[in-house]
């Protein structure tokens, strides 16, 4: 059989092939509004899995869910300085309502520091009310020029957590144990390894003291931030006047802090894992795990084939293992086959008349392409062990292409060359300053992902030659 | 011990009872921006314990979730007339973005008919393509003038659902489907009897052909739209052109449903269960279904009380029971007993020194305030029995209430009499025009919630005198 071309191959066009994937797996696609998209529901049922083990993990943590208007009075935006520098560029208006101009411009939340600080200086009286945690999963607006499917969207879907504190303290921790969760989430169900740290002032959020990110690396060598978690001090706090009265009886400022993730993460699912004939989908996450597909030429087979096919499938579901029957008409096993391949389905199970006869299914790995009989008896056990294996196995992967894909660069030109070649994340040395990141980034396109190491004389500037005070992980970026 | 009263009682100020017990409460409370609202952990636990039963009844019926944008082309809108005639006077327009003037305003989803329609019609080709049955889980504004929390609010979480079916019958059953689900958890999850059945042509959904509802009484006598459930024929299908080919080579216009219930159900629990203590809510859907508070006077009591506290919220955890151990201190026993009364939890259980001897802890409903000793022998059994009669227990109650407020009047005087006095649904016989429907809104407040019958001749209107071709079920409502 000729092999069949569906996509670009990722190494020719790495782009296109993310947009062909995300179409053709019925994921998302481009919304009237220019910027916007639709999740469709194979992209959504992935969100939805994505959405579980964080939730849960929030609330045992402490975290409550609540929900906070999505119409922001612009005067809230302006009271932190840096706040509305960053975002006021990005921002839709309402300017009209129920028939009238409006008094006040509304903003439609970029986020919502602003006007969860604004309750939260209602909500909090006295140091029993602290630490309050809470967390919004909620749609969010920053209008996007170069607008790319999960990626870069005008509107997207997120959680936003928003935490008071007491003291400095209880915020940096509470801002890394948030970080943790998100790379427990990224390592343990997106099977994407991601290394964790501080941004550099230039990258980190507007209004925060500190930002921390995960950040990934795709297949094309460029790093995706994938999550962010922001020590904002008590910048909020002061701007939205968030105070308690202690113990000691002196009222204080509250420190504060806010922590997301977004529907980009099923950007970064697909960018990780996916290959030239579409989705990969680690099975923890996987809307569907297994796709029976059922095969028969005469019609004498049929009744046998399908009604083993039922039986299987009703075994694997009471088992907990997401199974679909593909007992469609019409359509041949061949098609079959590739529609279940481009959605990324972790295990397919093929069965036929001789399979019945040999007391066993012919399994067929989605990430490996392996194809070995699995025998009826104990079915669900093999084929948990199998899921397992492959959940492990896209870590164990993406992990070696990390590692492979991360370098040091001890000059320019080194720097230059490894980003120019492999790709990936490179480990360098710069004099600190905004300025050279600022050149580095021009000259070469790569941002400092993450700052490793901050010291008074670690060695020279890779850019300057100056005294370097700073050891980061660069890479192009998303 | 004098008798707190704290709140104003439903019987004086009805209105003023639910504010002050959704404030109380934590459910929700006014946002800056006037008619949006902050909905607090309370009441959002409240309506994901809502959300659990719904998405997993829309998905067991088939239905998948899906997220379409919260900004809509104002042309979308006007392409279906009585649609944009509905809805137009309601939106909030964004005319600015990016810092710029749009081209386009933007107006803010009031509801998605408009550009599900629109995709609806490019992800739609062959007859294998339908039924297409989605649903979103989003945020809509509709700008309203008398805000009220929960009720009418600007902006408000829902779920709307939208589907696309061959044939009209198939979108009937459909439409029906989905009223059926809606009855069913409000009748076993929120433990309120409806009423479902169609709107007249003046309550009609713009751009529907027959719009269902459920309708629930609360105890002021005022009938609550629960949930509607809308047959909109071929309207937006035509105004959208969602075609098929069917199995006979034809190019046809499909057939669409939409149907939706929002937070407004936090609302109806509220004002359905409530008493002049607070909030009531059914065990079903109540965050925290048992609140454990241990008393005892002196310090050498404290570990024995706390401890067998622990081990038996432990137990009832492992049961599955939603259990709050309020182990606060500087809290005296009388203050948890009100917080927790206020907030609805259907179960108190007091735990003190003497009770620990007898091996018992005292359990208080919050439905019927009775109290009685339950045995620490097993106690999971004994309180997962108590909660089921108490969640049947409020359901008989809103039952009896909604049986005894539903009248015949056979005559306007009669009408007008039943809804000033006792209140509640009146089901009465009119002439079936919309002018006379208008004149009883009109003259007293009252609206067809459901037509009952439409016939030839069932009698004489109440308010016309003409021949009777409708019986129709009345309230004031909210």
């Amino acid at each position: 059989m000729a092999a069949k071309r569906p996509f670009t191959p990722r190494s020719e066009d790495f782009p296109r092939w993310y947009q062909e994937v995300v179409q053709a797996a019925d994921l998302a696609e481009n919304a009237p509004v220019r910027g916007c998209m639709v999740i469709k529901p194979h992209g959504y049922a992935l969100w939805e899995n994505i959405q579980s083990p964080l939730d849960r993990l929030f609330k045992e943590t402490g975290h409550q869910n609540a929900y906070f208007p999505l119409l922001i009075p612009q005067s809230f935006l302006d009271k932190e300085a840096d706040h509305v520098e960053g975002f006021a560029p990005e921002v839709a208006v309402v300017t009209h309502a129920g028939g009238k101009k409006l008094e006040e411009p509304l903003v439609v939340r970029p986020t919502s520091e602003t006007v969860i600080g604004h309750m939260f200086a209602k909500w909090i009286q006295s140091h029993r009310d602290l630490p309050l945690l809470i967390n919004q999963w909620a749609n969010v607006l920053r209008w996007e020029m170069r607008p790319r499917l999960f990626l870069r969207t005008t509107e997207f879907l997120w959680q936003e957590g928003h935490t008071a504190h007491a003291n400095a303290e209880e915020a940096e921790e509470e801002t890394l144990r948030m970080l943790d969760i998100y790379a427990q989430v990224a390592e343990e169900y997106l099977a994407i390894p991601v290394r964790r740290g501080v941004k550099s002032r230039i990258e980190t959020f507007p209004g925060a003291e500190r930002t921390y990110c995960i950040e990934g690396l795709m297949q094309d060598g460029k790093a995706l931030q994938m999550g962010t978690s922001h020590n904002l001090g008590q910048n909020f706090a002061d701007a939205f006047d968030i105070r308690f009265q202690d113990a000691d009886g002196e009222r204080k400022l509250c420190h504060t802090t806010s922590w997301g993730v977004s529907t980009r993460l099923v950007g970064a699912v697909v960018m990780a894992h996916g290959d030239d004939r579409g989705l990969i989908l680690p099975p923890r996450i996987a809307p569907i795990q297994v796709a029976i597909v059922p095969i028969f030429r005469k019609d004498d087979d049929k009744a046998a084939v399908l009604g083993k096919a039922v039986e299987l499938a009703a075994a694997l579901k009471d088992a907990g293992i997401l199974v679909r029957l593909d007992d469609r008409e019409q359509i041949k096993p061949g098609a079959k086959f590739f529609e279940w391949e481009k959605k990324g389905v972790p295990l397919r199970l093929e069965l036929g008349p001789r399979d019945l006869e040999a007391g066993q299914a012919v399994a067929v790995r989605r990430d490996t392409g392996d194809k070995a009989p699995i025998a009826f008896e104990g079915l669900a056990d093999t084929i948990r062990r199998e899921l397992d294996d492959i959940q492990k196995g896209l870590f164990e992967r993406a992990t070696r292409f990390r590692d492979e894909h991360t370098h040091q660069a001890s000059s320019f030109d080194e720097f230059v060359q490894l980003l120019e070649g492999p790709g990936g994340f490179v480990e360098a040395l710069c004099d600190g300053t905004d300025e050279t990141e600022r050149a580095i980034k021009e000259k070469t396109k790569a941002t400092i992902r993450i700052v490793l190491e901050d010291g008074d004389d670690l060695g020279a500037c890779i850019l300057t030659g100056a005294t370097a005070t700073r050891r980061a992980l660069f890479a192009r970026a998303y």
